[in-house]
């Protein structure tokens, strides 16, 4: 068994993501924890050279199951290469997204996807993090920030409010599918104070 | 049902593949044949970008299980965007190596590794040639051939004579377990002789 710890952050693109992991990052350190943050798909020389041809969707036009196939060698890689070393030398691993983000945005809420991704998971990748931190956000907010940033949520073939939604419910029905790791955190009250509930929560979880 | 035929070629590199198919082309398109070359990984823009990244081995150090699910990305997109379309326009698609590369190089024979490919192959491929032709060649003039083009065989980690051995023998393992498609050509008797029994088979196959 690792020694450290493996924590992730899912949720839509805009709804804070980033922010949180600097900021449980700096607070995990002040309590004298060694982090190690990263991010998926990449972490890693050859899942952020995967990374680059799943972002230019436009140009090759991956269909669902090839894009599934390219995240999970992507994570497999990030596993090996970069997590599993970092949790075996003791530390806390924070990561910017993991398998949760393809149980909802490649899963379309089809059973026979959800069963090839559960498959996959267990099959290949076989680590499942030990804390996972769901943020919340209005769908108002996250179009208006990825909108901001001139890119959009590229896991999204079409960024319509109503997938938005969708893609929302989805990752808040996780909390119920996996209650013993995952805790929905509502970004609203801004980030201060969800970075405090994350590390309350975070000290637990690591004592 | 596609109106088209599907035939693959298999064996290791320096087998005279590309050679065979060439003829294979010339021969069948000779009896009016409409034909489509392809080969793996690549055959669609998708699939080459991800044949890039799986030649540059040493810079990424793929793991085995990370390039199985390279293999299968790319194997996804090429059958989607290039051989069923073709299938469907009616014509005989002629690929070189298919998923029976994957069953040899990367189940190593193991067993869970040989599950996990015919799960990939039966859930996400959905397709299987046809006809398939294995070529044989000793290992002494794949050897020969490979280091002539100064590249060996990058699916194999370590270009050994006996993993090169143990590779030809898996290969002639395929006629065993699929023989309603899969058939074995020696081509010691010279490229003429073999792509003369190699399209008597496939006319009698087409016919």
């Amino acid at each position: 068994m690792p020694k450290g710890k493996f924590i992730t952050f899912e949720g839509v693109d805009g709804a804070g993501k980033t922010t949180q992991v600097q900021l449980l990052q700096q607070n995990l350190e002040r309590h004298g924890f060694d982090c190690l943050v990263t991010r998926e798909p990449g972490g890693s020389p050859g899942s952020e050279s995967l990374r680059e041809i799943l972002v230019e969707k436009n140009k090759y036009d991956w269909s669902n199951l090839t894009e599934l196939l390219l995240f999970f060698a992507a994570r497999k890689d990030h596993v090996e290469k970069t997590i599993c070393p970092a949790l075996e030398a003791g530390k806390i691993v924070i990561c910017d997204r993991f398998t949760d983000s393809t149980r909802v945005y490649q899963s379309q809420g089809n059973t026979e996807l959800k069963e090839l991704i559960e498959y996959l998971q267990s099959r290949i990748i076989k680590l499942e993090p030990t804390l996972t931190y769901i943020l919340t956000v209005k769908p108002e907010l996250s179009l208006e920030r990825t909108n901001e940033r001139k890119e959009g949520d590229w896991r999204l073939n079409a960024l319509t409010r109503q997938r938005l939604v969708n893609v929302i419910n989805d990752f808040s029905t996780l909390v119920r599918d996996y209650p013993e790791r995952c805790v929905e955190i509502s970004t609203k009250m801004g980030p201060e104070e969800s970075a405090k509930q994350i590390l309350e929560i975070a000290l637990e979880k690591l004592s």
